[in-house]
């Protein structure tokens, strides 16, 4: 039975967004399984009441119902033990830290930059939750926190210890993708997603890397839609 | 036979503040290996020569002289493989970005803080090749380099993800300290022998890790010589 994905949608159905869906999509391809999303709204709690949580991503894959993306990758590596997303021992304690890196480093310096076109792609009925719940936690309004320039300076900073290791290795799990390069790489999705900023110049090594994560899996990345794609997205 | 290590004095014999030595002395002690440390200073280029380097750490156990910190690590994972370090595969991948967030995100925020008071703890004889190498690595004078307001705030964003991190894990590598943890300690060692800034607010799950990597090993950290422990350091 192919697992079924819980994965945040936008003004259209087809734009999925969320930077953690993306660690799962992704750890979902290089275990080699199939998937069916389905679209998920903010406010569509009770969506999700039967995995007892409000937030996605959540899976469901036969008997199991896991939830929080971290705790699906440890999962599937359990369920699926061939070609390991994270691993056991001192690779899983390791791999912990990608995760706090890509959610404290990256996130706010990508969501300060991008805050705005974020905003804009979330479907109009989820857009005071979004606004509410988010005001809440930054303590301004979002247009306050929106400051490109001030995003891409603080990106610049955080992007330092990426850039060293992409410039000694393809992937920042070596030779081939896994676990560490997912953690990370869902949040250069949810950028991809919904907004055109130019995150990082062409010269850096992060860049490549991208641009390689882009291609992984068929293209898995390269084919997600875009606001960009949705007719009418900008007005 | 004991194995020797060229490890970079100041101002004092006693006074080792090289953050990549400290790196290889916390990893000789989890290996449980004693140590002969030979003191070395910055301009005593002729006594690295027979290692073909320039710079220490330099490690010679029995025939082996190896150079390099990371290299060094990995070098007494193959030569003495109990108590792994840095493990191998996807362990020892990801141990490589602990190496690069060391170097290239704490390590530029903390000599901001501290640059003047490590300047102050070099060998009067190594200071003149200390200014001229590291002006013109940082493009500007020592002076002006100096900002521990600037360094704080950096640090205090570099921080994030160790923050994130050591809320969940009492170390980077679990329940106990390993590689990943020495490859970033030994740059609070380097602030530590060197100034006596307070570069973390003690509320702040990295400050109660940096106090238990000080006792660890016996105390190795605790009882290193510190500049306020060196009569007339400041004059």
């Amino acid at each position: 039975m192919t697992p079924v994905l819980y994965d945040l949608c936008g003004i259209d159905e087809r734009l999925r967004f969320s930077p953690y869906c993306w660690r799962v999509r992704y750890a979902l391809a290089h275990k080699g399984l199939g998937v069916e999303t389905r679209p998920w709204r903010f406010t569509d709690k009770e969506a999700l009441a039967f995995a007892d949580t409000d937030k996605v991503p959540v899976l469901v894959d036969g008997d199991e119902t896991v939830t929080d993306s971290y705790d699906i990758l440890r999962y599937l590596d359990r369920a699926y033990p061939e070609a390991p997303l994270l691993g056991e021992g001192e690779a899983e304690a390791r791999a912990r830290f990608f995760k706090h890196y890509a959610e404290r480093a990256l996130a706010p310096a990508i969501l300060r930059t991008i805050v705005m076109d974020l905003f804009n792609a979330i479907h109009p009925d989820d857009r005071a939750y979004f606004r509410e719940s988010r005001e809440a936690r930054l303590g301004r309004s979002l247009e306050e926190f929106h400051s490109p320039a001030k995003g891409l300076s603080q990106l610049d900073a955080a992007l330092a210890p990426l850039r060293g290791r992409l410039e000694e290795a393809d992937f920042l799990d070596g030779d081939a993708p896994g676990g560490a390069d997912y953690l990370v790489f869902g949040f250069f999705m949810w950028a991809h997603c919904v907004s055109s900023a130019d995150l990082i110049s062409n010269a850096d090594p992060v860049y490549a890397w991208r641009e390689r994560m882009l291609d992984l899996h068929d293209g898995l990345g390269r084919e997600a839609t875009r606001v960009t794609d949705i007719e009418g997205a900008y007005r």
